[in-house]
């Protein structure tokens, strides 16, 4: 699994703002790298499927949306990408009309750090920018309103905990876990299902804000067939961070209770999975779905000189708000130390795994 | 002159952020009395002037933008009353249709506290909400993409102090002084010039991103004909903060230097100074243009509980990041301890300068 995917940043809680030592515009250089991998994919999929004719007929200008940008700078470079492959494909096929302005949308929940974002906007860029607080579980733009909706690392991040996890009496309840791995197959289940109840209401959403003819591109962590999720890279480094919070109750640093309650919202799906979900939503055709595998030597080589204190720069800058809401802010320090050293100890198991890891990319256009 | 007027809070630096004591939020309700004075009338502009069927055929969705919002709440209570005017408006011409979707932007500059804005969203607002970073003093939006621009006390504030102020060696040195009450033509003119190029710049803005039919409202501090500055409530109140910090010079807590390259970067232009430039712009039809004098028997009742203290944290909400990015944050305190001191000593006098203020509101539309 991608490095991105391991440590996927963006979900209910937002990632850590500001530019300080644990903030995500710091700590985001290898979802940058996965960015990078779709990023010519990305250009293809306009240059081949995008009819800019119908979108923009009459000087209309051209809406971009990022929904769960989180702060720059990753967002900002995507949206690049887009708008420059956007404007080739006009040229081509529009080449006497005039480019389309284009305004490019910001979407992530409330509380993220807008601030941020709005004061790193890159000056040179040839875009209106707009910020759009909100959960993409719901709906944030009017009808037809938009031409290409993307989402980077974060559909992966559910709307909330199934339920019945935290359900004592429930035969789902996931008690000493924090995740899917390892667990119950009911737990399994449970997640799988918030993941297709959230899918749905995302596709829904973005189904009546799409005009016709426009796109809709998603990547996010994948769950690629055949292989138990403990062995993915993601899997394995929560397994590492659930570890460090038995060793916390074990010490009695943190009550069993406490760990018992919590549940990381998050889930990989398969792209049969994904498939499924957007053929049941019927809005749009499919035009590329891929569970493009990581390419571990390659990862391997490239990352050779993040430690685990780096990996665990990245996972915190992600899910410090989220553990710290629960478990406070007291143990944060601790728990990532800790993380820090059980991941730099068993980096080479890391490091087998990311050859089973996936992302999936999913182009889509609005019927 | 209204309290709103006589403390404009917008410009180019922002509101206080956040919701403390010192903050915008907390320290708007004078700007609210005057937002409330000319919401009747903006719901008659809207009623008597706006061709819905023209600008919502088709189930077009409706958008609003507040140019200069700051934070809540007074943004959220302009946009509310604009959109159910509009809405009105559409069920009385267009009795069969849906009614549009409204979509509501928030401009305000970068560093505008947006984090704020955005979590104190109001939960039952009809409208999707974005937020747009950036100087009004030119362009924001595509093309044809607003159907309702307003901004209210926000454009009194100039886009940076006229550069002649400041140069020793120019007639229009503004030595001693921070404003332009009581003191040299040569320096009433630099004002009064960089106000028009400003508007010049906002309205060519606007005219590109308001459709046809689309209508522009403006509220702003105005100056009555035949009045001096100085005997305006903003006048007298800019006054009385110009001789605070003369006392801290004499006392040797700030330099005099330091004053004479300190200059406010506001102006209260005339109805007929208003009206040329609307002119000279050409792109909108006048559909109404006021001075609004306050009603100084009204404000003098309602406002009697106000005490200097309650004066000087509005301005403090206003001009704090200003002044203190120019003399330090460490005089910040002294400077407004002293500022409510000798608003409340004379008191009396701001009470009757009332009688002489004034708001501009201007309805216009687009060609």
């Amino acid at each position: 699994m991608s490095s991105k995917a391991r440590i996927g940043l963006l979900g209910p809680f937002p990632m850590n703002g500001g530019d300080g030592t644990h903030s995500y515009a710091k700590n985001s250089t290898l979802q940058r790298k996965s960015a990078d991998a779709v990023r010519g994919k990305i250009g293809e999929a306009i240059a081949e499927k995008l009819d800019m004719e119908t979108l923009c007929s009459g000087g209309k200008s051209f809406h971009i949306a990022d929904f769960g940008c989180s702060t720059g700078p990753n967002t900002f470079i995507a949206i690049q990408n887009i708008l420059e492959s956007v404007e080739r494909k006009f040229k081509t096929q529009c080449p006497t009309s005039q480019t389309p302005e284009f305004q490019a949308f910001f979407n992530d929940q409330a509380s993220n750090d807008f601030n941020s974002l709005f004061t790193t906007l890159p000056l040179d860029r040839q875009y209106f920018a707009a910020g759009v607080p909100g959960s993409f579980h719901g709906r944030l733009f009017p009808d037809s309103s938009l031409h290409f909706a993307y989402s980077s690392t974060a559909l992966h991040w559910l709307s909330k905990v199934p339920e019945e996890l935290l359900d004592k009496n429930s035969p789902s309840f996931n008690k000493g876990r924090i995740y899917y791995t390892n667990t119950l197959d009911k737990v399994v289940d449970a997640y799988s299902s918030q993941f297709a109840k959230d899918m749905e209401i995302f596709l829904d959403a973005r189904a009546k804000e799409v005009v016709a003819g426009g796109m809709l591109v998603m990547t996010m962590p994948g769950q690629p067939n055949g292989i138990p999720h403990c062995q993915t890279g993601l899997g394995m480094s929560i397994d590492y961070l659930e570890s460090c919070f038995l060793d916390m109750v074990n010490e009695g640093i943190i009550s069993e209770a406490k760990v018992d309650s919590f549940n990381l919202p998050m889930y990989s799906a398969t792209l049969e999975e994904m498939k499924e979900l957007i053929q049941r939503n019927g809005s749009f055709n499919v035009e590329k779905t891929e569970l493009t595998m990581a390419n571990g030597e390659l990862q391997l080589q490239s990352y050779s000189s993040y430690t685990g204190r780096i990996l665990q720069m990245h996972l915190r800058a992600g899910m410090e708000e989220m553990i710290s809401k629960h478990f406070g802010t007291e143990i944060i320090d601790d728990l990532f130390d800790r993380y820090a050293m059980k991941v730099e100890y068993f980096f080479h198991r890391l490091q087998s795994s990311e050859r089973k890891g996936a992302l999936l990319f999913v182009v889509l256009k609005r019927k």
